[in-house]
């Protein structure tokens, strides 16, 4: 039962040396008797324990079960998976390693993509993509299918008993089902029916894998809405008591359009909410009688200035909470990952806790692409004791080290000291040039004077053709400069260390843009002429003079996966919404359609001659319309910013019946909805931020938390024996590789 | 030096009793030698210091001295006045309690309103109150020179030295000086010249002791300027690069008139940002070609959905910590004030504490119509120690506690107990009836009834004479109800107790107006019909059921008076922007002013027959001018709602100069600021308030802080015993009445 190989390190387990560690690299305990769930297939394989070499066998085996399946507990943690999901037998785990992994994800992903993808082609299809109803059916039909393995897969790791209880998978199941029918009622009919059930795809989709922080999103904004609808039901309540009010006040002037019914004073009064009818409504009444405007001033104050207001506040006031309770439960999950994991871990020998085996074991699994470097730098950030052990207190702090990026802290700063000594000094010397402030600030002035040169050059321009043949001499000059100081800095810091920063890669792209623009000019390409007006992006740099900028501009990069994912969100209440306005107002808005509402002129189309010319009046509003999926997107987009939005709504109701206004004011409430919080979360990540950067205003440059371990060379050949007996060659020769470089550097 | 009047009690300093604090009611002791500032007339005054009687009359004029200069104390660090303006000497104190006053307050009052006012008759005067240009100069020149009496006032007080380093004085002396000059030379001159300087009159009401709060506004909002500024100048950073790539992309069709020169695309990119021109800058473009819209779509991803949220996160940011240091600063300084004054309140003999003696001297100064009851309730609530002496420690809550409103805790619980038995037990049912549960759920059925029913009988009305003679059958029972209601209510608890309830006060009010609009219908009188449409109001009522909008409105009544401040500060720059407008833009726009404009539609007013009828086509924005303060006034606040702001703003322009577009656009930035900073104190306000509340979750009824003091006989008679001899008669009386009272219930 203990070690059956001989040992090269003593055993002294009271050591405090650096090399502690080590100390019990290769012996091959038993795994903690009350850890791992997949034992009995490793009974079962070995069932005759008395041959040494087969019980190291077993024991080996047995301990990569438990490897694999700490490796499953820490993803679970990280992932927030409940672990009532956790694959329970081999058969299980089987599936769970089948359903867990990238090349799954990504089938996952593109199957949810594809139906999406599909109604760019279906029914009212954005012309180009057009395909037949056949083609596009036996489309859905096959990813539907995909769906099905994929939903069957997950069954297997899960079981049916926890598949059922599991709602999202339910209701994925459901809508799967549905659309099941639907495609293949499609292909048997050849012809699409009203298919609203299609905006339900987006489930598919947010059921991914990749799309956890849509979930999430969509969590917190459905936790958000019982006190915002709360709210809600307030403005809802003045609004109406200000519609009977104002049918009350207003509907005697006859010339008053706006309040001639209370459905009328209604409707008017939401649009007026999000005031973009707002003079206007105000206007015939006004000019009859110029106190009315208390009205809409007394509306106004209380519906938008206040209570809207007070929207946000509740919500913000929720969204904070929910994100300290969320953070707390988050927490107390890992930490109950990191307790099963080191369950599995410790050793009967030795229950004080992990050795490095065993971490480097786990980390095999859970990290299979990191190297053996970092896997024991990791061990050692983590064992905050002397001992070769790491606790579990020390293990609790799994996550947040295992996330550290690893780089040898080299004796030589720049990458041409190896160079000989002429070229070092000139190089040394580009160095010293490219860090001085002078040449930083006499870069920020010349790209100042081309900010102004552009704003002047354009401001002289009177329309027309700007991009004649000759290019003109300031974007060369400039150009040029700009050339020669990207040289300077990449042959001053080195390549490497140069696009390392993510100011410089913007510069080194803009001026990269740039030069394709003036190959563009020069061989007369149109279509790439409109890099050239990229060239003022380039004055963002002159922002990185001031803290407060570097401070939001990175603010803005931080917050940007995360805004990411609640625009993504947004796109997929979008994308129901835009199914539903193609299934009902497809094809309803066209030139002259609405000549009967009082929005007529939005939808103009008139070609009349006065005199000897032509002359065009467009209203152009038709083209807001829901004909096909890109369109609708658009259309979306123009309420979601309300201006107008209810020329949109008007031109739509006078098409059909009064109750598509519910859809235009639903989607306004639902945008409404997703907007508040993120302008919730804007403000919590910077107001967090802010004061973040205000508690450590001590240390200027804002580098993130530096952590150094040294490891000495005994350890690494340490390692390496290790490493050398569980014959993995590859990471060997990595660390061979180290050792020589240690060896020449000292 | 010492006692000069026979002890009633017992001088023993280390008694515990509940009347310790008045073992020393009557000593008079001199004050201690290192305060008061005024001692020196009192020196002057009783030379001779010899005779026991001027030795008392001395110490006790010493005293009062001292009582008034410890509240002067008080009050400047209540006010948050700065130490360096504290009377000096005798004059200054004259001076000091002659502009510290509520007449003076008041007379500062009314002359900056009468200033302010004086805009409705000048010049483009309000055509009712429009007044000879001789009239209003007097005016003018009689409110400044009442002005220049209350500046010379304060100079008294404060001292030359002081006065000008006073930086808002002196603003307002040269604002003075130069109103005068000008009011002058319109005297002379008959006539008048343009005067923008009129906008400058704000500061006389600034400047008003009443206007603290605004004061205050305006000083945070000028220390939110500069982190404001700064992200205001990404804000415009972007938007000039995005006018110069806009100018590039869409120039080439001449079809768009939207960026047709580098100008052109400025403002109209800078109208976008406040979406008030959405979809119509973007449709020539999409006409031409649909992928146009990407352009416009980031333009508002990055300028209206980050960038302008950053600034509200920013300034919300700025917004929180300036308010924590200003508390921290207040608290200070506060403090401070309580050490000067407890300086002055302490005798030679025993500098450890003040005595009640003392501590109702300063009250007699600080809040002369406290009543003796309360003074000594004060006292015994501040003091937490036994002794008979209030520490600096516990002197130290003064504000705190002197803010209290002290209620006598009867044993006697409602207003018809000393009535007979009968009458007793019906009181008492209806006590009981009122209170329950029931009842309470009856009504709010009522009020619900009564609210869908009004809703659905405004529905069935279709326009014209809805008030006719008859008065409807529902409003006279729904009315009867609710009489019947207040009655029971009033009845039950008493007319104090009912209507010390915000919502009972509202109820009735309610109540009495829907009877004054029955018997108005009922006389037939026009004017008063517009009361029956206050009735859904009562609908409030209903809202009281959720225990979260308790807390919205609550919260909305809290922040009422604070939010009333930042309304008056915006009025304030309303006001200067007004006569800006006025000077410049008044008499400029009317009927088909604009044909040349791209908005001319809007200004149109023809007046064509088709047919045998007369058609009015009407634009009515040619109301939306500078033509009087009023109309002034509804323009900006149409500019502050921002929807098309830019027809009002094209308009002008068309008729006036390209700059007046620098008028309308510095207006929308300055009212971006003032209410970003109302959502940021909204926001700040309703956050704390939750999580107040979330705190004290278990209290479900939210009393305040409620402070129980109890006072023995013995303790009144000894207060009434001080008072006999300090010959306060009607204090006396007062207390004789507790007293008897005391006897009666025990």
């Amino acid at each position: 039962m203990d070690d059956d190989v001989p040992l090269i390190l003593t055993l002294d387990d009271s050591g405090s040396s650096a090399s502690a560690p080590l100390d019990d690299l290769d012996r091959d305990e038993l795994p903690n008797e009350n850890g791992g769930s997949y034992d009995i297939i490793n009974d079962a394989s070995s069932p005759a324990a008395g041959d040494c070499c087969a019980q190291q066998s077993s024991a080996r085996h047995n301990w990569e079960m438990n490897y694999q399946e700490a490796a499953i507990y820490l993803q679970e943690g990280e992932n927030n998976d409940k672990f009532f999901t956790h694959p329970k037998n081999a058969k299980a785990l089987a599936a769970y390693l089948f359903a867990h992994n990238h090349l799954f994800y990504l089938m996952e992903l593109s199957t949810a993509l594809l139906l999406l993808l599909l109604s760019l082609c279906e029914a009212p299809a954005v012309p180009m993509l057009h395909l037949g109803i056949f083609v596009h059916a036996t489309l859905e039909l096959f990813a539907l299918i995909v769906v099905v393995f994929e939903l069957s897969m997950k069954m297997r790791w899960l079981g049916f008993q926890t598949f059922i209880r599991h709602k999202r998978t339910m209701v994925k199941t459901c809508v799967l089902f549905v659309q099941f029918i639907e495609a293949i009622v499609v292909l048997v009919r050849q012809t699409s029916h009203v298919r609203i059930t299609r905006a339900l795809r987006c489930i598919f989709l947010v059921d991914c894998r990749y799309c956890g922080a849509v979930r999430r999103n969509l969590r917190q904004i459905f936790q958000s809405l019982p006190p915002f609808i709360d709210i809600l039901l307030l403005l809802l309540f003045f609004m109406v008591i200000f519609a009977i009010l104002g049918f009350y006040l207003f509907s005697p002037n006859h010339s008053d359009p706006y309040f001639s019914t209370l459905e009328n004073s209604l409707v008017n009064l939401f649009v007026l909410l999000t005031t973009s009818n707002f003079p206007d409504v105000m206007m015939p009444s006004y000019a009859r009688n110029p106190w009315s405007c208390v009205f809409f001033i007394v509306y106004l104050s209380i519906e938008l200035y206040f209570i809207m207001n007070l929207l946000l506040a509740v919500v913000f006031d929720t969204f904070n909470d929910i994100e300290k309770r969320k953070f707390k439960s988050l927490l107390l999950h890992k930490r109950t990952a990191i307790q099963h994991a080191y369950r599995l871990l410790i050793t009967r020998q030795r229950p004080s806790g992990i050795s490095f085996k065993h971490f480097e074991g786990l980390l095999r699994f859970y990290k299979p692409r990191m190297c053996a470097r970092e896997r024991y730098l990791t061990f050692k950030a983590l064992n905050q004791s002397n001992t070769p052990l790491v606790s579990l207190k020390d293990f609790y702090n799994f996550y947040e080290v295992v996330g550290l990026k690893w780089k040898a802290k080299r004796n030589r700063e720049h990458w041409f000291d190896d160079l000989p000594r002429t070229a070092f000094l000139i190089f040394k010397g580009i160095n010293i040039l490219v860090k001085s402030r002078v040449f930083q600030y006499t870069m920020y002035t010349v790209v100042a004077v081309n900010g102004i040169w552009i704003l002047v050059e354009t401001f002289m321009l009177q329309g027309g053709n700007f991009f004649s043949r000759n290019v003109p001499w300031s974007y060369i000059v400039f150009l040029t400069i700009y050339g020669v100081e990207l040289l300077l800095k990449t042959t001053g810091l080195g390549p490497v260390e140069y696009l390392s920063s993510g100011w410089n890669l913007f510069d080194f792209s803009v001026t990269l843009f740039a030069f394709l623009g003036l190959m563009a000019l020069a061989f007369d390409m149109e279509p790439f002429y409109f890099i050239v007006v990229l060239r003022p992006l380039q004055l963002l740099r002159l922002f990185k003079l001031k803290k407060r900028y570097r401070n939001v501009l990175d603010t803005m990069f931080e917050l940007f996966p995360r805004m990411a994912s609640l625009g993504l969100t947004l796109l997929i209440f979008y994308y129901c919404f835009a199914i539903v306005g193609m299934e009902f107002f497809a094809g309803v808005v066209y030139p002259n359609c609405c000549n009967t509402s009082t929005v007529a002129d939005s939808y103009r189309w008139v070609n009349h001659t006065v005199g000897n010319k032509t002359v065009v009046e467009e209203g152009y509003y038709y083209l807001n319309n829901f004909d096909n999926i890109l369109n609708s997107f658009v259309t979306l987009f123009e309420l979601t910013v309300v201006n107008d939005w209810y020329i949109i709504m008007e031109g739509v109701t006078s098409q059909t019946t009064h109750w598509s206004r519910l859809y235009f004011m639903i989607f306004y409430i639902v945008t409404m909805v997703v907007m508040t919080i993120i302008v919730a979360f804007i403000l919590d990540a910077f107001v967090f931020r802010m004061n973040y950067t205000r508690k450590n205003q001590d240390s200027e440059e804002d580098n993130g938390i530096v952590l150094e371990k040294e490891i000495s060379k005994e350890e690494v050949v340490g390692i390496i024996e290790l490493y050398k007996r569980s014959s993995a060659a590859a990471e060997t020769a990595q660390l061979q590789k180290i050792v020589s470089q240690m060896d020449k550097y000292g």
